[in-house]
């Protein structure tokens, strides 16, 4: 069942919303964002919540009724910071697309493939991904992000969604040599300001079930990978299930679930990202997340 | 050259130490670990230092100081905790040894292999390792880990050693057949309580050059890896140059060094720890971290 969306659905307590982190008057502050504005509720609450992932923890308690008396900022004032700037974990999914598991050559398996990327490694929305001085090979990965809002451990499968305090975008953004330097990912998901997280999370009485909506990632507004979240080979559930199973999922976890076909180190010849390329990751219902790509300074 | 050792070294500036995380009284706390005591620093630094972390990044300024008026507590009255509970990230070195290497069947590599542990995963000196419900493929690998303490990118190798802080026994957990799901390690090496960590870390004057020094995993008494640190395929400063390229290293960040051949899963039958057991990593002027094994709760 969908709920009732935006403004009136938050005022019936229901948080139906966009949160992002950011910089505003050169302080750290999160909060609402609306179609025109950010809704500083992070000042408005400093007394309560040190920041979004306390608030989250927190249930979102007073965030609606903070808003009405918050300080409204344009967008364009906003330096957009990751979603969660710290979360505890970051669990990426790999291999989550029948399109990507068979471009990679990789077999099937019976559990989701999962590595991990360091808080140090995220960007947030508009800001610049560096193609390091060490590689040129630095690929876009598009994926959707669940934040997590409620702890657990051996979480079943029929509960694993009450767990999903929010839905994002996320470029999990690989240096692929690094990636295949051995058989673990972890150094070509881990250079500096790689992996952007934004703009907001959008709370899931305001995304509806997940499924039907697609996801797109676009290379100088060039459609490089599209797909539906029902592609998925482990859909949502499974994989908070199975995360829950050898770790204690904490408040603020974030999980990337994973990234269609069309990366481009499958393609003939690769299509690496280089300074001066837009890359944008857009999920219908939720948002687009944009990030321009430079040399690294 | 070696330094001058223990107290008068310490009085000298000179920080040649052992420090640890613990809770002592109730609270946690940190400080300087001597034959007989638990020297608690922390308290006598609350003002200065929020943790053994943020006393790293100071550079342990005041510490020596401090010591003199600190209180003392018996050693039997401490629970040791992970010597750094909330490291920013902990890296693992994979197939560091030659004996484990050929152990595994994995091929030569011309770079370090590097997973990932959460901060959630760790354990202390004397807690407890559980062996899952879902799993008996609980695994020992005794590994020196070497704690962060000045940050730094692109660190070249022959600075790398200074920024070291210290060394510490570290058991790196692992449940084989999670680790086995996928070609990904992390489900396995991040089930609760599976990453030992202590008792303490040593300064790097007081544990003079890596090299020579001998570490030992026994289980129930029994040698089951034996190697020297000379033995090591990639050395220290290979290490902390390469994680450098790919991340921005942080203070406080630890990194599992590898573990030598002789694990339980190579082993025909394979040797699992059991509830009942008891494992030691050992490194020869460091010390021995201990820990009992039960069935999870």
């Amino acid at each position: 069942m969908r709920r009732r969306r935006g403004r009136d659905a938050r005022r019936d307590g229901r948080h139906g919303v966009k949160l992002a982190t950011v910089k505003i008057a050169g302080r750290q502050s999160w909060g609402i964002v609306t179609e025109e504005a950010f809704v500083d509720v992070g000042a408005a609450l400093t007394a309560r919540y040190a920041d979004l992932r306390t608030a989250i923890a927190g249930g979102l308690a007073g965030v609606a009724e903070a808003e009405a008396g918050a300080q409204a900022y344009p967008l364009a004032e906003v330096e957009w910071l990751p979603v969660l700037p710290n979360p505890p974990k970051i669990l990426c999914v790999g291999l989550n697309y029948e399109t990507h598991r068979k471009e990679t050559g990789r077999s099937e398996v019976a559990h989701p493939t999962i590595f991990a990327r360091y808080a140090n490694s995220q960007t947030g929305h508009l800001a610049t991904i560096p193609v390091p001085k060490v590689s040129d090979n630095l690929d876009f990965e598009g994926e959707l992000a669940i934040v997590i809002g409620k702890p657990g451990r051996y979480i079943p499968r029929a509960e694993a969604l009450s767990h999903i305090a929010g839905y994002a975008c996320y470029n999990d953004g690989s240096i692929r040599d690094y990636q295949r330097h051995t058989h673990q990912f972890t150094p070509g998901k881990n250079f500096p300001g790689t992996g952007a997280f934004g703009p907001w999370m959008m709370t899931p009485d305001e995304m509806g079930e997940i499924g039907p909506q697609a996801i797109r990632t676009r290379l100088n507004g060039e459609i490089v990978q599209e797909a539906r979240f029902s592609d998925m080979i482990f859909d949502l559930a499974r994989i908070v299930e199975y995360c829950s199973e050898f770790t204690e999922l904490e408040v603020g976890d974030v999980i990337a679930t994973g990234t269609p076909g069309g990366v481009g180190a499958k393609r003939t010849p690769p299509l690496w990202m280089r300074a001066g390329d837009v890359v944008e990751v857009e999920i219908e219902g939720l948002g687009t997340l944009r990030n321009p790509v430079a040399a690294e300074t």
